[in-house]
């Protein structure tokens, strides 16, 4: 195994990936410092809105590790940990490199910015991934050069575009990723499939999203709440995918306060939403060919139910693996689309 | 993400996965070394019999990686690499920590003792995921204790033990495991399904075994060849579990220089070999759960095909993912087993 800069930036790639869709308003992101001797001292990512950026929270870990300064552990606020490594680095950073997925903000916002932060620890080396291109937020890697410190970028630029792409799209427009869990025969009937772990971070999704899309039949078939009630979160609104507008209104997701329930065939109604999860079966599925951005598979390793969600032609690509305890997680897209 | 000893393991355990079925008659190890300063210097696994180990491998890599001398990536043979690691390492090694899936051989057989090559180096650490059980090759713990390494062991034991348990039930009995390729909706007809890369795997892997159990209908309708030509390798023997003892022998399978094909549904002739796989459909699939010890499943991220392979109700155990250019490789066993 080759032990290079794309080992470290695929460090900062497969973490980042764990918080995908859990992070807006803001972008999914990874980072993995090394020591001035290249020894791994912290991999992280940014876990949800309002959290301390990836560079942040890995900042955070090598100071403890590089100082064992565990009063840096207490502090959880973004600008507390800028002004903390500011006040206490004492030069622990010197010669240090710094591998995110995505270009280093140069914007103030909640957070004061991670690359005025970077440029003033004495980190030694940028490695960048993509180039933010967010008006708000860009030019993080010119700060830092000026700086003076060495920065490389366009390091697994193909893969971090992948990860940033649906804050891109969001961004521009909206993101819809059809999501579903299925035995490893590839049934989805037959009773629960994911894992407690699995099912937890769906409804944490859930919590995030806007807008959920879910087919007719599914829900008078398993009369759903699709609510995010395992994160003590929001529940999205509802669209029910459906030619008739007759539905048995005691089916739960109907009861879910703060939410708006829609009912209709027509899909240009996601233009009022952002950021839309499609769960459902084969249909759904198949209808989701033509319009998610990308796919998510819960996997769990067991066989059963009675027959396959669906037989039609379709390649995907692995975006990211990962598994929890039980079940294995598959972020995909549609093979040659960009 | 906690960096951490684990963390060394999983490296050298996720390496030693890829070779796994690939070793006999040694088994499957990883190798992951650190510098003094804890930066990775190199992350190996045994590949194939006659090869170096693990051990050996990743020493090679961690001393170009430490000197610069690349007259050590011309030596390929493990008594040479021993050989030339003794007279040059000019105490490169020293502070150095060796973490290895399983305990370094004390064995002197095609290769000298990777023990006592160790503890010759002024090497200061050895993490120990699976005690060597082998009577021919154990006290490699030992040896490095008393030439006065720090000796860490049952590091990760149980997933070290889950890699090694393929050579240990080959080396007291046999192994035997299923194996299969599947789009990600649970189909295996209609048409190549696995990328080349993963076709050339199965082959690689039946020029080691010494069995290939198949389906009998699976026969008739595939017409396989069940060869090892994608690597220019050795055909093993053919069991065609049927009853029924009519074959076209226009088959390929048949016409394969070399090799035994038995035809017969009575699997006690398993007992004359000691490395088996098991390919077929569903039915196959069924039955190997009676006496496959592991599964391996090859999975394209497609969907397509006609129905799912199987419906029986079981539950299996993630062991390791792997991910080649395009299909997911995953090693299992059923849940439950030990």
């Amino acid at each position: 195994m080759v032990i290079d800069t794309q080992f470290y930036m695929k460090l900062a790639l497969d973490e980042a990936w764990k918080y995908q869709g859990l992070t807006y308003p803001n972008p999914a992101v990874g980072c993995t410092i090394l020591s001035s001797q290249n020894e791994i001292l912290s991999v992280e990512a940014h876990k949800y809105a309002g959290a301390p950026h990836a560079e942040v929270e890995a900042l955070k870990s090598a100071y403890f590790r590089l100082t064992d300064d565990s009063k840096i552990l207490e502090l959880h606020e973004s600008s507390q940990i800028h002004t903390y490594l500011l006040q206490n680095h004492n030069n622990c950073f010197n010669g240090v490199s710094l591998y995110t997925t995505l270009e280093p903000c140069s914007h103030i916002g909640k957070t004061p910015s991670c690359a005025s932060l970077i440029s003033k620890l004495g980190i030694k080396k940028l490695f960048i991934g993509s180039t933010d291109s967010n008006p708000q937020a860009c030019g993080g890697a010119e700060i830092a050069k000026n700086a003076g410190i060495e920065v490389e970028s366009a390091v697994m630029q193909k893969e971090c575009d992948e990860l940033l792409k649906p804050f891109d799209l969001w961004r521009e427009e909206r993101f819809v990723f059809f999501k579903w869990a299925q035995r490893l025969n590839g049934t989805i009937d037959g009773g629960l499939i994911s894992s407690l772990k699995s099912r937890t971070l769906v409804h944490a999704m859930r919590d995030v999203c806007d807008l959920l899309v879910i087919g007719g039949n599914t829900v008078r078939v398993d009369r759903p709440t699709l609510d995010a009630r395992l994160v003590g979160g929001r529940a999205p609104d509802i669209l029910i995918y459906s030619r008739t507008k007759e539905f048995d209104k005691t089916i739960p997701l109907f009861s879910v306060e703060g939410r708006k329930v829609i009912i209709s065939d027509d899909l240009s109604l996601l233009k009022d939403y952002k950021n839309i999860i499609i769960e459902g079966g084969g249909k759904m599925f198949e209808l989701s060919m033509q319009f998610a951005d990308y796919h998510l598979c819960f996997m769990s390793p067991s066989t059963g139910g009675d027959s396959n969600f669906t037989t039609i032609n379709e390649k995907l690509e692995i975006l990211n693996i990962q598994k929890d305890e039980q079940d294995i997680i598959m972020w995909m897209k549609q093979k040659g689309n960009n």
